[in-house]
């Protein structure tokens, strides 16, 4: 190949297929964000092999799943989701014990160790909110309070995915250090409330003023990156996944930046959310299918992350009505790249195995899969509140 | 550094440290596009080392200058582009063959080896219009006589650099291919024609029938992006450069494709043009300072870079009148990163040295710095033509 073909031809490659096969999924009115990832699983290792996960696609991917978070919290103003607060720490905690539960009960029950399945109890605690966020911003419904539930219960399910996570660790290494995972914990909870409540005001104080200083053009979104990169750097020092701070920057800017840099955060979005969703399909692993016995336990795995997330959390939202409760449930399904991230902690830790790795990732992808068509399904009857979300939101 | 804080934290620094220096320059009306390659010195190897140049950081880097060309193409008009062909020809000719003798008659001077003199010179030839392009959108003079002419001046140029670098590693290798010259030559004159002579007008018939019946939205977008990688990956094919293929691609949609097109574009610029210039500024190198005999030459060689291009390209569009001929040298001056693709293949086929390689990369440095506010001052009677260009397109 000749020098330079490279970057061309991997962002050809990955968005031209993505887009193919979303609008295919879109002509027969299917969610596209599912066809996005059966594009990566379809030209990933596991089937045809012309893209393998770099370290640059990888990149490309988290900076799309960072943009779209924080295309969402643009969409989401504080007030709104403190409001939801307590409602949401019902069902992150609920959300986190049932799938925790169900998972270790089966793993055991399966006659895996017990630092095993606690890892696959752990690996089904986290949502991964993007998928979730990216249906319900495609169709204008993110104001509705279920979506401002999901949305909310998601921020607090990756704190409570972080603490499982190093308790997890913690005892993998064969001592428990209570210190360190509180530590870990109070941190996490910390930077997430700190940001949360206060966020809109400081940048309702500053940016303003600082726009009005700003010589260069396109000042307002250089400065709406920056804090986005800032509070994602921020969050990963505090314990929390990037997504999380780059979901509060948006939310923190929420009341003060204008259409433009909503227009500009769209650009980026459309470039790379596709390497987001064909991310999840390259990592597609097929040693899940490698004898019968595992493909039944990587089955019963995906069918309990279903059903743990939808009976947890919906149990955890019934006060809501049981509409909204269903709704909730379902928008929480999703594991995407948080539940392989902790599989491939297990995995480098040695106490998970390959297959069990495989197992996790199916179970990950799968649940992925599913959700966009049942939340889409759920969602019927909501009118979208948002003046023209449909158009600008859905991704092609 | 905990896990996941890699791309947060290299893009803070990089996108951070570029919009603060180009603001600086910007409050001292100058230009901030300079400001953004001084903070990739300083930030990169040759002052503070914060940031080494590594794929991710490259990949970015070229992503940028590929999407700032294919803005600059979608301002662009085919009909427009080709009215000038004949002057910008003249130009491309004259500019090429001038600092390619100057550069190699100064390295004989200065009794380098025939083969090394070679290089220099080749280095000399290939015009970064990157820079250019970018100072010019900013000012919304896109569209004058002038601006048209270089911008067609430096496909030529990229045509003309790559049959000298051909030419250059043919006689690296001890033997001249003929043959394997003609043919390069001709690839890359035919690709380019074809795709300015046809391309809009077979995007005209594509594009609207293709969108009607697109189901996903953002359609447009998603095929201009499409066309982009596509055109940049055969540019690569034929031999010129990605950026050239995504100038074309642009130029091809011109006439076709909506605002809202412009807008999504201008999003991944804002993101990323900021690493195209820190990145030109992140290979400074120090070598070109090792000793006092080496930096004396790096002197003439800069000297002579610019007063190449000036004389060359001026007296190529004499014709045009002696403001406009003074602009088009002017905008020629830039070699940025082509200049040191070229001292790379020479470094890499060992016909150079690294203190060559270091005078070469001080010289691309230096001209891309230079070239700003000279074009800024050629061109301050110029009126703005494009609606809104001043607001639109100057970067932070």
């Amino acid at each position: 190949m000749p020098h330079g073909s490279d970057l061309p031809l991997a962002m050809l490659l990955i968005f031209g297929t993505a887009k193919l096969f979303s609008e295919v999924f879109e002509y027969f009115r299917q969610p596209g964000i599912v066809g996005e990832i059966l594009a990566g699983i379809l030209i990933g290792p596991s089937v045809l092999g012309w893209v393998q996960p770099n370290e640059l696609i990888l990149a490309f991917a988290e900076l799309g799943v960072m943009f779209l978070l924080f295309r969402v919290g643009l969409e989401v103003k504080a007030s709104e989701f403190m409001k939801v607060g307590a409602s949401a720490a019902l069902v992150a905690v609920l959300g986190v014990i049932v799938p925790l539960g169900a998972g270790w009960l089966i793993a055991r029950a399966w006659q895996l160790s017990q630092i095993e399945s606690i890892f696959v109890g752990a690996a089904m605690v986290a949502t991964s909110v993007g998928i979730t966020a990216q249906v319900l911003a495609a169709r204008g419904v993110l104001h509705a309070r279920a979506s401002r539930v999901i949305l909310a219960a998601a921020v607090i399910d990756d704190v409570l995915g972080l603490i499982v996570l190093a308790i997890a660790s913690s005892m993998a290494q064969g001592e428990m250090n209570v210190f360190a995972v509180a530590l870990t914990g109070a941190l996490a909870i910390g930077f997430t409330i700190l940001v949360a409540r206060w966020g809109t005001k400081a940048m309702s104080a500053i940016v303003p003023r600082l726009e009005h200083r700003l010589s260069a053009a396109e000042g307002q979104f250089a400065v709406a990156i920056t804090l986005l990169f800032g509070l994602s750097l921020l969050a990963v020092y505090a314990g929390v996944a990037a997504i999380i701070g780059a979901f509060l920057a948006g939310m923190a800017l929420a009341e003060t930046v204008g259409h433009r840099v909503h227009d500009l955060t769209n650009g980026v979005c459309e470039l790379f959310v596709p390497f987001f969703l064909v991310g999840i399909g390259l990592r597609f692993d097929l040693s899940a299918f490698a004898n019968a016995s595992t493909f039944m336990f990587a089955v019963v795995i995906l069918i309990a992350a279903v059903a743990s997330k939808l009976i947890g959390c919906g149990l955890g939202a019934i006060r809501s009505g049981k509409a909204d409760a269903l709704r909730i449930g379902i928008g929480m399904i999703p594991r995407g790249e948080v539940g392989m991230v902790v599989a491939q902690i297990g995995l480098a830790m040695a106490v998970i195995s390959e297959s069990l790795f495989g197992v996790v990732v199916f179970m990950s992808v799968m649940t992925t899969i599913i959700a966009p068509p049942l939340l889409n399904w759920a969602y019927r009857d909501v009118k979208a509140l948002e003046a023209g979300g449909e158009q600008k939101y859905r991704i092609g």
